[in-house]
């Protein structure tokens, strides 16, 4: 018979076992700390009517849509987690308990060309906190919290949470009367790190900006210093404007929390360049660096929006929410080689037995796996031979063999696969598990 | 502006908090219980290459798959997870160890006329383990301990996992000399507890298959009695077929080995009438019903096949699977009142303050995060009242307000808010744990 060639699509990540244990102790933590800081779990549909879904889309986002018809349904995949979320509250929002605090880790889509490090099916992982009719600035405080715990967690090294405020650059251009321009100016200015000073001129003087003004605007972005020097730097250019000012205040108040909140001062900073292209942030916005591997971009971003669910209902919905793209993440660990940490097998323990009957060896794996130790017991009539390199090609931690001796004298011997020790111990299941953890 | 109607596709679940939280629940026992038993996770794409998803589906699977262009590549959504496990199987087994055992839990879809507790896109959860040319069947024997240890902790009420052989029933028909028609008599038979015993009759006869070996076969399919009565009787009509004697045979042995993993005569039986209708399976199947609930038919099936990667590979891969269909079931949980500890909240304790600043309450919820407990503080300037009733609404179990004379003498006042019980502690946070977990 002719075989079809078993293969995946580009674009899409498949991982061996070895990885898929790290990827999901990546995800664990992202989830448990998403969960300790009393995030309600949601979990919404993969596909949806391309009119709610699209419902504000355009551009480059609805050329990469999944979309197609099923029976009479004009149908799309989800390309994030946000759009699917405002549905959602819009739909249930006589349910729901304001602040709704949410956190959803599923997958989206989007047919993007594919590209070193940029996949088609993705995982994100958000948090969003969203206040009926208003929702307080040092809810934007706790979000950088939450990043530097999963952060340090994961443990990829030195990071850094830059913090900025939309208002801040609105209503500077706003004082110089750009204000006509302010958003094709935030979408310049956001690309700085990227394309560099002099290519920013550039896109500005086609947009018209006069010389003195793009100085100024990239003195401005500029702007350096401890997060006290940079806030009172921002308040001493007297600037008068009210928006200027309010995302002035508001910045310093988000910085005061973000401290209280416990993220130590070299693990956040102040940049006036970062905007998110986005112009559906309109405060706080936020971007996240690996100190030693900025090239990779920003790991976690996200920021403050006034109103999520306009398209679907007539109800001010504020919220600040962030994302975290795992699977792009992922990637990144492995080809820098980030974490080194890893386990080829769930078992902590595997039970190899030499005799005909398994009451022992069953006996035994029932009793750790009540402890919450995670126990296989080799299953496949081989020569020991076999069992053990099957041991070894896993990495199982710990084996033990278990023949007639260790039956007749209740004692086994856990051999450490790492260092070749061997103990000897009874059947004390609390030492065992002692042994194996 | 026009609003859009913010709906979401029939046939799609989508839960409030209260439902997700005790959703991911029962998702979190059996991925744990998975784990224990040592299988190692995989994630494969939902989106696959139609030629390698179909490369054997046809009939009524086919018309139900969600398939579409993108660019020039003809894509299908997975409409299972053995389907990818037997690509991934194929692509990487030099890479893999054997037995291969693998859980995956994940949506798949499929575009079926929706109706009751009928979804289009739901969550399978799986377990296999696959062999490299041969798989002993006391792996048959594991997956009803794991069946058993995951409704037992799910905790539904009365179960039983059904177990039959297909050799049983191949080989009968074989001795009956309707070899020809085996597989078609298989399918008719497996509806018996669906259509009853006439219907069954009527469209036997429409086989052709002759009166007198039809009331044979309806006799045999209707032996009962214990574990050990029923494969006495088997043994005892010594009926001349290799098959059939090899069935019995494996079937005796996945009896014995199921008692030795712990799994108690009153939750598994022997029914000879199960066959699971694919033609996919090849020895033992199960099938597990709610005791009380027939109606809702299987919460769990599975069963031994020959050869997973045929269609990629040429290389014999024996393996036995089991799989849990967690949206239906959950459904079904919901409609039949199942479960009622239920909790709508994340967090164990909600920390409203009154102080203008936060950093007592702040350092609260830092110590007893650090210490694994969900903690919330109420970050959003209400008046109190507000601030409690938002804890009502989410029935989130204790509460602590922290006023002046909390952060003065140190002490805090934990209530209950089931009970309305205060219980006054220091800034003990073992002894706050106690009290909150």
């Amino acid at each position: 018979m002719k075989k079809t060639e078993p293969r995946t699509l580009p674009g899409f990540m498949e991982l061996l076992p070895t990885d898929q244990i790290l990827f999901n102790k990546i995800k664990d933590i992202i989830r448990e700390t998403y969960e300790i800081y009393g995030f309600l779990p949601l979990d919404t549909p993969e596909i949806e009517l391309s009119e709610v879904l699209l419902a504000k889309a355009g551009g480059e986002t609805e050329k990469q849509i999944y979309r197609f018809n099923k029976g009479d349904s004009d149908l799309s995949l989800r390309f994030d987690l946000t759009v699917p979320l405002a549905k959602y509250v819009a739909k249930n929002c006589n349910d729901l308990a304001f602040p709704f605090r949410r956190y959803q880790i599923g997958k989206v889509f989007r047919g993007e060309r594919p590209q070193k490090g940029r996949y088609r099916e993705f995982y994100q992982c958000d948090i969003d906190i969203i206040g009926d009719e208003n929702l307080d600035v040092i809810n934007d405080a706790e979000l950088p919290a939450i990043i530097y715990t999963i952060f340090t967690k994961i443990n990829l090294g030195k990071f850094v949470i830059c913090l900025n405020n939309r208002k801040i650059l609105k209503g500077l251009f706003d004082y110089l009367g750009l204000k006509e321009k302010a958003g094709e100016i935030l979408v310049v200015v956001d690309k700085l790190p990227k394309i560099g000073r002099e290519n920013v001129i550039y896109e500005l003087e086609q947009l018209e900006v006069e010389k003195d003004k793009i100085d100024y605007i990239l003195n401005f972005v500029g702007i350096n210093g401890s997060q006290d020097e940079m806030i009172s730097k921002l308040e001493e250019l007297k600037i008068d404007n009210e928006t200027y000012n309010q995302g002035v205040s508001e910045l310093k108040e988000v910085v005061k929390y973000v401290r209280k909140f416990g993220v130590p001062d070299e693990n956040f900073k102040l940049d006036l360049s970062i905007s998110r292209g986005l112009d559906y942030y309109t405060g706080t916005v936020y971007e996240t660096f690996l100190t030693e591997h900025r090239e990779i971009g920003s790991v976690c971003s996200g920021g403050r929006y006034e109103d999520l669910a306009g398209l679907y209902i007539d109800k001010k919905m504020p919220g600040v929410g962030i994302s975290i793209g795992l699977t792009r993440l992922f990637y990144c660990i492995k080809e820098l080689n980030l974490l080194s940490e890893e386990r080829k097998s769930m078992a902590d323990l595997l039970i190899i037995s030499m005799n005909e009957e398994l009451d022992f060896e069953i006996d035994l794996a029932n009793k750790l796996r009540e402890k919450g130790a995670k126990i296989e017991i080799y299953l496949n009539n081989k020569k020991l031979k076999a069992k053990m390199k099957y041991a070894d090609k896993l990495e199982i931690p710990f084996v033990t063999v278990i023949g007639e001796n260790e039956i007749n004298s209740n004692t086994i011997k856990i051999k450490n696969m790492k260092t070749g020790e061997e103990t000897e111990v009874g059947l004390d299941y609390d030492k065992i598990m002692e042994i194996i953890k």
